[in-house]
């Protein structure tokens, strides 16, 4: 027996009995679900946090996964539950643009809006849409409801605001994404946007009041400890990082903060 | 299949080893159990907050679950270890009151005092009865052990020593009753003691040292932001939140604070 | 059905992503695993403290339990991936010494060196080996991969460079292994080393900068509060605790200080 797996993100920390109610609500209509955390410690409202940390860990999960995240500052109001189906799984959360980058990856095919309230908990409270819709949607999800029973298909939703990365002569154009627990500086620059720079090579990197040139190494652990490096991290995208230390604060790099990169050609040698 | 379910509510926090011993305990004797974390992350030896939590979560975990608490100031001494069961589910954890309230809201049926060693880890430390009598209790208990076999049935158990509401001329006289990571100010008034008033209608507040007026909301989100509002929980409990910022912090407000609510009828204006 | 048990143990937070994608690595492969948590707030690339917390906890674990461990500062260098056999369970990470304490506890009867690409994710990062190397080794080896498909058997591995205790005339000297998240100071002295030292007895301690007398106690709770005292913890070593309190806090105790003992026999008692 193979049971269905629901994977949960939030911004509720796991000191409150919040996720705990989650996680029974689903016990409740599928007792086989196995319940992964992906991160309930996104930044309280940070929808691009919880995005980015979802379209991260997706990947990963097995075929008909179905991810449920909850980072909400609208809970409430208007704003619709979505059940998204793609080639691959299932996303479900609020009609904010979290779901949509880690959707899109997998190549989204179907959108429902979620008002089937025979789907939902018997009260749905105003302030916790997380216990009282989405968890129980998951479940009756990968229970085999019919993706037409939880609701209509609907066709726009709304687009994430985040950070394009743009190119220009003095370089490329980037943005922090993610800090890590490593203290590792994550950023929107994927290795596609780095063309043909390889290992050894180095860039000229202005980064909060910092500017660094910077070598681009395979991994942590080759480059002299305490020195900042490049590399490309294990989701594909350009990270600075410091071996054994903590770069975002020696640099006093914060998420959100811009970054400007060029590579170390002959013509830039000046910088 | 359906997998038993245990949930586990302690202080012990999750960098130790400690919850996993307990885990670990849990599978060797029932290794087809679901557990479920509700929070290990209860003040240390608070036993009304782990009270708090273990009855909000309680409600929505399936029949039968086992909820197994350790938030215990007195380990090893002569305190009694408790199997309660209620009309619906299971409750394990020392004779300190912090069962009660939980059980309470489900109906006690019956009372154990559990002494059969039998049904302990072979070797019971001093210091971490967790891991030793209320794991292996709650494993034996979701496997089919009958309630007798645990230790003799007993009618007297502590009775938890939690705040009284008071309806007084001058108001209700409530406590905060947690401070969730929002910063959500939960208090002890529940909706019945709020009569008749209704979404829109305001109340005068002293809480902590701060005085205010404060309007019902439905949710946190139809509030202006950085407004202190009043709004009944998805637990059913009187809260005062601030729309996308942190209540606790603006307001200088903690657990155990007093307050005072009066609502704001005719006769009270002039407060 | 018994689900096999595969634990993790790691430096990653569980605020990042990583734990998530190590989970949903295993499920991929075995979707009946049932996965526990150690602990993912071993400090960050401190070896010993991981291996303490597994020594810890792996005793407690079912037969067959496969441990997964990733604290590794030189991850994507030459250091090898082990797996190790042992009479009761598997233990699998990097060859840096982590391993070795809780395996030789078991027993040590084959080891390993992870080395067949078809026993990891098709593309292996160079920065995180526990999600492309390890946790899909463990999940292939409770589903039954026989041990020789996964490399050679080798007999070297590094050997952890823990504190050693000595015994000296002027009393034991051990190490603070680590203090836990209710200030208790756990040294590397352990039960046999107390020799016949029996419960109400006084030893004398010199540890960091404070000298103390301190009384062998059973449990914490049967002390006065507030002072210090010794017992032996729930995992057979020599504790300093507080009763209701942070003795490390109050005794200013990092892991890694020195501790001196001596038993007060008659001959010390000008101390």
């Amino acid at each position: 027996m193979v049971c269905p797996i629901i994977s949960l993100t939030t911004d509720f920390g796991l000191r409150d009995p919040y996720v705990a109610e989650m996680k029974a609500v689903i016990l409740n209509i599928c007792p086989d679900a196995h319940i992964v955390d992906i991160s309930h410690d996104v930044d309280k409202f940070d929808v691009r946090m919880g995005a980015f940390m979802l379209a991260c860990a997706a990947p990963y999960f097995p075929e008909g996964t179905a991810h449920v995240v909850v980072v909400d500052p609208s809970v409430g109001t208007k704003r619709r539950p979505l059940l998204i189906q793609t080639k691959k799984a299932f996303f479900i959360g609020s009609d904010n643009g979290i779901l949509v980058p880690a959707a899109n990856n997998q190549g989204i095919t179907h959108i429902y809006e979620i008002t089937n309230q025979r789907l939902m908990l018997p009260k749905v409270s105003s302030t916790f849409h997380g216990r009282d819709i989405f968890a129980p949607a998951a479940a009756h999800l990968v229970n085999g409801t019919r993706l037409k029973e939880f609701g209509s298909e609907i066709k726009k939703i709304a687009k994430p605001s985040f950070a394009k990365i743009v190119k220009q002569k003095s370089g490329i154009i980037g943005e922090i994404l993610h800090v890590d627990s490593f203290g590792n500086i994550i950023t929107n620059i994927g290795k596609e946007q780095l063309g043909s720079m390889s290992i050894g090579e180095t860039a000229h990197v202005k980064i909060g009041g910092a500017k660094l040139k910077l070598k681009l190494y395979k991994t942590y652990a080759e480059a002299k400890e305490h020195t900042p490096i490049a590399l490309i991290g294990s989701h594909g995208f350009l990270e600075v990082s410091i071996n054994q230390g903590n770069a975002a604060q020696v640099l006093k790099i914060q998420r959100g903060d811009k970054m400007v990169l060029h590579r170390d050609t002959g013509a830039c040698a000046k910088h």
